[in-house]
């Protein structure tokens, strides 16, 4: 489900910190001798993924429908488990039973002023062989829709977020009793239904705009690789900024005897009865409104007048699921480390698709494939990593990210002390190298970047994405950070893949990595993201794929045969501290807003202005918002740049003259410790009316769905005007970031003792 | 030919210049005696003007098409020249011989890879009467397009301006031998075929999308009130940048027995073929182009893939006219001055439209008529204006402004000694008032504005305006000034209506006004323009019509009735100040684009970032611009700075306790000297290339038509890169401050003889 997660361009930068990158030709935490090893290992590596093997397996993995509960599904699972076994892997598959609506009854149709009824279905399309397979395809439908049955007058909302809402009150316009019609994009797609129910509609569409998913940006499939009139985004609108994962079963592994709630009880399942519908559907719905004049940045691309309404079009909508359980197929398999097999690097992407999904996730997990055959013909070659490998492909992410999910809260115990770092993809295109995750492997992300070819230009991965960003900077500075700055910032991770357990609940440093940027197409969750518009339209040569593997699969190595663990914190400590101002300006910004606006009501700005033919409501007037007390944060932030300064120093001066600290037995506490730093960064409560998610520096935006939220507890208490809370979120943060500080300053001083 | 020309919110605002507004309760220029009179006469002449008589008028005037050389045009010169007689004054017709193509044949086809004959018509609308006066309709063209029949691959270059052809060159796509198809708007149309034409496309087609002008912003006619799939803008594309008026005689009257250029030698018709096509006509036209696609700010508004071309759609384009001359109507009116009949201030709106234009520029026009009417009730009660007021109806705007700059060629010598102030209009709508024009009377108008009441609101004209202005601040730099600086800022007149013969030929200080911002429409230069649709849609019950003549009216009273002509020269020094700003600014921004550019060449940015599957070229490597010495504008605007505070003091002094001193019989030689301060802005020999437009500070910009450049000989070298012209307009520019600097110092020297 990772495309409108991911932001275009991740691999962007910002200020300097004034600390050197690592030593030129050396790697971070090995000794001369075995980065010289690695560095043999990694090339071997590197030669080995082919793209005919990834063109094999995508046309394999997507000849069928395979979503959760297909028979195809379970098939593509025994399939990859013999895949890792005949790599030469200890492979297994775990199985959960998770609640996993399909649909039974589907209806969408005006009822007033005329009638239309949509059709709810995406052709078939001559010359794509896999379009046709119509009795295997799951309905165009949003899972976890409660069922319903609603006949109302419609509202178009916009994105349907909460500032679409105000706006709308300053038309006059309420959804009280009303069907929603909102376009896809501007939030992750749960959102919509989650915002529309609070304002008191009673059932929400959302359909495929031609101006962010159709002909405005190409031809359309198959004439080009863009969304077809009648073509639909499928997708899960449970609310997984509560938390993701089985409805029944939240914060533990959803096993045969798992305690579950009962559907009913279910508080991430929707509230209102929910549809995603295509533009060819969606058309004669908005072209039927009237009312006031959609504001005109809510203006689409389909050819027609865009009003609000309520009405005169009138809706009815029907959806009804067969809320049965389903069995989840978690292929995981495993390469033991041989110095360390308590220390865990885990590699994940997901099989489950909505229909075919050649390029969702098939595009991601083929290359995930080629670097475990490629591991297996290392170990043959006598590689012997230190730490230990698991290589997993996820099962039910589309729906919720049941399988990593459930996998994650089934292991909690063992992850928490093990693991390492989780690196995920999710889908892979055409361009250039996209990195967000965890800031403490900033720098060995960018390093590993470096290593890297990219297919299309003589550049390193690392070079072509630099000299994007210098070509996308928008202002003077940030170009001047693109040229000079040592590494490329990665973006901060919400959610939207299997990442966010690993990230969110457990705290194990992330990356998530994928190529894009180039070409693009509108066939995301529909059922012509298939091996004919893939090998069209998309990474057409699989070159991509084999640097994807080549990236992802030169980071795991790295990271499980690293002497000592490769974070690095005075990164992640800037980042932080950038974060902070920006929650520092969030609040001002708010201050300004208002009182801004409570002047101009004052003045009778709104009433002077408003079109008497337009009526229009004048804003509500609003409290100030008080002054808030920053400072916990300035000192935490503070304390975190002295600390991690002072282990740059320490592992500077380790690293030196061949680094043999760095191979001294008591290397291994370090490590023990270095593996509680992002841990450190949870707190037990977790965050406000979402105890799942306990990470004080990223999230998923609770109104935003996959788009991040750094800081998230303060961030949100402002953006909510919740001044109390964000007092005690100011607070929280501050004593997660210290447990950080003071975890870094305990590895600090391990390092100083091996290297005095 | 109004609309385009106006930028949409023109009393904007700039920064505080640290005077006084004038005394209140005083009128700038009158001793308090005759301000005292004043001010009754101009209470009286407010209540007049009849929203009834305005829609009576409308009627009559637009019951018919009524262009340049039509039966109807004539009859409403001479139904207008019965009407100002009827009032009591003195009027008489002028009438002059112009070149005016009207045409013969037209057509549109795509002929491959499939055919498709453009309608080239607009189609009457049931309930809509005169839509049906297809017999008199002038079909839809553009005036002064040549002669030609042409069949070339089309290509699409956005609104066709110089920075579209540098896009369509990184795309590498050529319009050499190509007819291209352009958007409506983004300059004014003329621009579009000259632009065109000199990157050697042999033919032009102009179309409305519905983007700008269209179902994207509201109903069309008749359900609402934007233009239909089928409605057409006609209008000149004539080079007016060069000159406007009758092409066959430049710089003087086309009079019976003027000296005529060969049409062949006439510079301002267009090189290649024009036409006009609806947004209905030019969907199948642009759906039948591949290659490239169209940038993202490229796409439009219709239902489909927006591509570039060349072809695959290959157009044949006819055009051919009747080229024979047609005669011109100029209504005339006069109103001797009683104290100084050889002081004019002159008051012109057009009568002439493309069809019945019942907005443009009928709207105009009925308060103009409404004014002469009050005029002549208030002269029966004893009413004496101190100078000659001439009323103007002025023929064939539409195609050339033939009618204003035929009357000011031929009455250049007299209007050079007499004229005190143009002041035009030329349509009307709802909402805010709007003004452009010389500096020297934005504190004038300002005043006159504060008198006027809004018909919507309880404020006045002014106190909305400036709400507005604060609503609309894009920083909080500019919300200040909107709240604190006394006067609101009027905008600087490019070209687009009568007023550019008076500003910028013959240097007559001009105010441009007229209420609009409040409803839209899609009707211009179409045969939609008429009662039925003003008086459905737009200022339905007249009373902005009557705030018009209101406005006008009482402006053209004061300029008349004032001891000494109210100009004020503080707000201009300051405004000339602001541009000299403006343009270093843009050199150095060009120096800055450069650099970066070939900076980003050496680094191979381009490259990097080029898609091979979508080839671009990078952009050619510039010489740096050179720095150029703006010292010789800097000085000037010192200058004249000092001297508009010294004549300022000068004044306040003058006005002084009761103003006795302004009424002076040496005042007559103070206002002789005033009418000579917007002449002194002039220069000789013109602007380079362009020697008819003469004024130094405003001129319509030679690639945006319409739209004004302010420094127009600095400013358009810099743009073109012209470096020795930019520093030879630095020296002329200030030569011409300084000629005005000398003539507002020897009117403060005279104001300090009268008042010591």
């Amino acid at each position: 489900m990772h495309p409108t997660a991911r932001p275009l361009a991740a691999l962007c930068l910002g200020a300097l910190l004034g600390l050197a990158p690592s030593p030129t030709g050396d790697l971070r935490g090995f000794t001369a001798e075995s980065a010289k090893a690695e560095r043999e290992w990694e090339a071997k590596f590197r030669a080995i993924p082919s793209p005919d093997s990834l063109r094999e397996d995508m046309r394999r993995l997507s000849a069928r429908p395979h979503h959760v509960g297909s028979p195809y599904d379970k098939d593509n699972a025994e399939w990859l488990l013999a895949k890792f076994k005949s790599f030469g892997l200890d492979a297994r598959i775990e199985t959960f039973d998770v609640l996993f609506p399909t649909p039974k009854e589907r209806v969408v149709e005006l009822v007033a002023p005329t009638t239309f009824r949509a059709k709810l279905q995406e052709p078939p399309v001559p010359g794509d062989p896999t379009s046709s397979q119509q009795a295997e395809q799951l309905p165009t439908y949003n899972a976890y829709s409660i069922d319903g049955d609603v006949t109302a007058p419609l509202v178009y909302v916009n994105f349907g977020v909460p500032a679409d809402y105000e706006r709308l009150e300053r038309l006059g316009v309420s959804v009280k009793g009303a069907i929603v019609i909102a376009r896809y994009f501007g939030s992750w797609r749960g959102i919509k239904p989650k915002v529309a129910a609070e304002h008191g509609a009673i059932g929400c569409l959302i359909y495929s705009d031609p101006k962010e998913d159709g002909y405005t940006h190409g031809d359309v499939y198959p004439q080009g690789p863009w969304r077809p009139r009648d073509g639909v985004q499928r997708g899960s609108v449970m609310d997984m900024p509560l938390y993701p994962g089985d409805p029944l079963t939240p914060g533990v592994g959803a096993t045969k005897d798992a305690k579950r709630l009962a559907v009913s009880e279910a508080p991430t399942i929707t509230k209102i009865p929910v549809l995603p519908i295509s533009y060819g559907d969606a058309q004669p719905l908005l072209a039927a409104l009237r009312g006031p004049m959609a504001p005109a940045e809510w203006r689409g691309g389909l050819g027609i007048t865009y009003h609000v309404g309520p009405g005169p079009a009138k809706v009815h909508l029907r959806v009804k699921s067969d809320w049965s359980l389903k069995t989840l197929y978690d292929v995981i398999a495993r390469i033991p480390g041989a110095a360390a097999p308590d220390e865990w690097v885990i590699r994940g992407n997901h099989h489950d698709a909505w229909v075919n999904g050649a390029e969702d996730p098939i595009s991601g997990l083929v290359p995930l494939l080629e670097e475990a055959r490629a591991y297996g013909q290392l170990l043959k070659q006598g590689w012997k990593p230190r730490r230990t490998i698991i290589y997993a492909a996820w099962d039910g992410e589309e729906p919720a990210l049941l399988g990593s999910t459930e996998w994650v809260e089934a292991h909690a115990d063992e992850l928490g002390a093990k693991a390492v770092a989780y690196l995920n993809s999710d889908t892979n295109n055409r361009g250039y190298l996209d990195v967000g995750g965890s800031h403490s492997l900033e720098a060995f992300i960018n390093d590993v970047a470096r290593d890297i070819d990219d297919p299309e230009t003589r550049l390193s991965a690392w070079k072509r994405a630099q000299l994007r960003a210098i070509a996308d900077a928008s202002t003077a500075d940030l170009r001047q950070e693109a040229r000079q700055r040592p590494d490329l910032r990665i973006a901060a991770l919400g959610s939207g893949s299997d990442y966010t357990p690993f990230l969110q609940h457990i705290g194990v440093a992330t990356l998530n990595l994928g190529f894009g940027g180039e070409g693009g197409g509108g066939i995301y969750h529909s059922i012509y993201d298939d091996f004919k518009w893939f090998t069209t339209f998309d990474d057409t040569s699989f070159v991509y794929g084999r640097a994807l593997a080549q990236t992802v699969g030169t980071a795991v190595m790295r990271l499980a045969d690293a002497d000592v663990v490769p974070y690095q914190f005075t990164a992640f400590a800037e980042t932080v501290g950038r974060y902070v101002k920006e929650v520092e300006k969030l609040l001002q910004e708010k201050q300004d807003t208002v009182r801004e606006r409570n002047r101009q009501l004052d003045e009778g700005v709104f009433t002077a202005t408003a079109d008497p033919r337009q009526p229009s409501v004048p804003p509500a007037r609003e409290e100030l918002p008080p002054y808030l007390s920053f400072a916990p944060l300035d000192n935490a932030v503070d304390a975190l740049n002295r600390t991690a300064e002072r282990y740059e120093r320490a592992f500077t001066k380790a690293q030196a003259n061949g680094g043999a600290a760095l191979a001294k037995p008591e290397a291994q506490a370090l490590n023990a410790t270095l593996r509680q730093s992002e841990r450190a960064l949870m707190s037990a409560t977790g965050l406000p009316r979402r105890s799942w998610y306990r990470h004080q520096i990223y999230a998923p935006g609770f109104y935003t769905g996959y788009g991040v939220k750094t800081l998230p507890g303060v961030r949100e208490a402002i953006e909510q005007k919740n001044w109390s809370e964000a007092e005690q979120q100011i607070a929280a943060t501050a004593q997660a970031l210290a447990a950080h500080t003071s975890v870094v300053g305990r590895a600090a001083e391990q390092l100083e003792k091996l290297a005095p």
